[in-house]
């Protein structure tokens, strides 16, 4: 592997056992990955290139860009046909059978790749990796520690950078310059089809307009181009403000929103957000290892029809059909908190719970969280006043 | 097609008839597409589904995402495999040879698609889409025109951003906030493996550092998951400031790069920002319709050459082989202004020329702009002075 530290290393071995493991278990003698957010998780460095993992033996990295990088079993390489004679001089046997990405990488990607090793069977390698990547490593969970405590400070302060007059935008524009300032990384990684800059603040009646991503939260967009997230709405009296905006500081991402207002909101609002915290508070209550993710949609579900809520519950004119999701390198891992979900929570998950409300003319209200899930119950590492703030005093 | 306005349907159908024609010459019957970018190239309008477009015939939009599109030929669907049948009750004969991406959609969703249609021989449909992409319509050069006007405002006020103190990620924050107050859409899209968020500033060392990513330009980045451009670079006496953030505010992106001092800098640095002008108006000079990509990218390289300073051209410990690169819906579109590429420019592409010199210790200097060719020659998009300005001053 690449010079790196000897902590990054030792992660890596962690990473690298696990994906042996599962491979062992389906009789497949090896990964060849290529994907950035892979690449990344097994290597601890981006490269473009490809790294191979046989289950008996060490990784190999195979490196076409940048220069320069150095370490036990890296090898420059113009193509990845190259790949097989480097293995060979090493004395590794060909697979027989291996695993190449299928959904991280493209078609003419995954065509070109499954030729390169002569009479070997391909397979689908993608959901091993995100069940691999769903149960976090020491370091990763560090990372996500880290990430939640930056991302937390900005959160503390959105009050503070609200003025009167300012659209959804305006709040935004100032909330992504002081994560910035504070060393948020901007990339928004996301597994499919998915797209966003950092995030969105929604309020008013945009906060209703269903979106062509499939995230907890819509909004029209500045343009058509982008339909997602702030669209120029006014942040007028009676409005609500929902800011759910990512954190990543060290590519591992923390999900976090809190609702705000300007000046009072109607009953049925803070009615609504109260119910969010019900929620949130019950589905925390039996997160605990062995618990099936579609367990936790349906006690959101059952909560919120309990409320005579159903119709506003993730989604007006179209509902989001999960109430969380697992994250990490991206901000949509598996497993997903979701009705046909039956995977079971497991030690070292870090999941998003995220009840959410949508009020006709004022916005969405509720709160997200970013929770590791520990023997006991979850850890929650993103911290901020959960209350619905009025920005406007 | 959508409820859209007249102008965009117009539009629309021009670039319907450049991918049918296409289809036609390669006796292809249809296309059918699902990445988000060739959605909105082909739909005006981004949803999560499908469009098929077949050689004799209006297209169809099938729709996943969001809830309430209206239009003609719009159907809500669950899955691709609801669409033969949906076709057929419009009397729309099957497909007997059809284009499918390759490129840009993963390999399952490929083979999923590949599917579909029975008796149906699939061709790989992203070089079409590429090809039918790089000449821009009317609507699209307008859009690019709107950009460049407004990517240059903020450019124009980049040295009144600048305080004494400041690190590299200080004053990208500065500029990507007083974009996004200007109606940025924050969105950066690539084709491939490319990461960026709106793009890098970079001063001094940091400047030459290598990235896994095939841009024009490297630097380390905040943290190894993300290796590119700003680290944190104090902006000091005798460095320079390339500020190279893209232009994106109505789906259309702009490539624009300007050079700034810190006070003075090596003459040596000042005379590569003159050779970079220098190729730059050489290259203009040859980029009309009929010229291949390739003489654009050798006439750089022979200039730089000339004044011995090859090995500072495009990169110092890794240098990108392109001087520039077709901009649209995304930053990196064909054709590419390479030795290898042989396309010959054609009227209303739209292109970026981006000669970019890197001295060590000081940075990396040089200007690019974006251009639509036009018949009698390129027509100049981004508009600001094109000097090192000292912004110490």
């Amino acid at each position: 592997m690449f010079d790196l530290p000897d902590a990054i290393l030792n992660d890596l071995d962690l990473r690298h056992d696990r994906l042996k493991n599962i491979c062992r278990e389906n009789s497949i003698d090896a990964i060849l990955l290529t994907s950035v957010v892979n690449v990344y998780y097994t290597a601890g460095q981006i490269f473009d290139g490809f790294i191979y993992i046989p289950v008996n033996g060490e990784a190999f990295s195979f490196v076409k860009r940048p220069a320069g990088l150095k370490g036990d079993n890296v090898y420059y390489v113009r193509k990845p046909e190259q790949i097989p004679d480097i293995l060979k001089q090493n004395g590794v046997s060909m697979p027989e059978r291996i695993y190449i990405e299928n959904d991280e990488i493209s078609a003419s990607e995954n065509e070109r790749l499954s030729c390169i090793f002569q009479n070997c069977e391909v397979y689908k390698g993608n959901n091993i990796l995100r069940i691999a990547r769903s149960i976090k490593t020491p370091y990763e969970l560090a990372q996500h520690i880290e990430t939640g405590k930056k991302h937390s400070e900005t959160y503390e302060n959105i009050k503070s950078l609200f003025t009167e007059g300012m659209t959804d935008l305006d709040l935004q524009a100032e909330i992504e310059y002081n994560m910035r300032k504070n060393g948020h990384l901007g990339l928004f990684r996301t597994f499919g089809k998915l797209e966003a800059y950092m995030g969105t603040v929604l309020s008013g009646e945009n906060a209703l307009e269903p979106s062509p991503y499939d995230f907890s939260v819509g909004g029209k967009g500045l343009h058509i181009s982008h339909p997602i997230g702030a669209n120029g709405t006014m942040l007028e009296e009676g409005k609500s403000v929902l800011v759910d905006i990512i954190g990543n500081y060290n590519g591992y991402i923390t999900d976090m929103s809190r609702t705000f207002s300007v000046g009072k909101l109607p009953d049925e609002a803070y009615k609504m957000h109260d119910v969010s915290l019900e929620i949130l508070d019950a589905l925390v209550n039996i997160a605990k290892p062995g618990t099936p993710c579609s367990d936790l949609y349906n006690l959101a579900i059952e909560i919120a029809a309990k409320h005579q809520l159903s119709d506003n519950f993730m989604g007006y004119f179209q509902q989001a059909k999960f109430v969380g999701h697992s994250i990490g390198l991206q901000v949509n891992e598996a497993p997903v908190l979701t009705g046909r979900d039956n995977t079971l929570l497991q030690e070292n998950m870090v999941i998003a719970i995220e009840p959410k409300f949508f009020v006709p003319n004022v916005g969405c209200v509720g709160v997200e969280n970013s929770y590791i899930i520990r023997a006991g119950g979850p850890e929650k590492i993103t911290h901020c006043n959960e209350d619905i703030l009025n920005i406007a005093i």
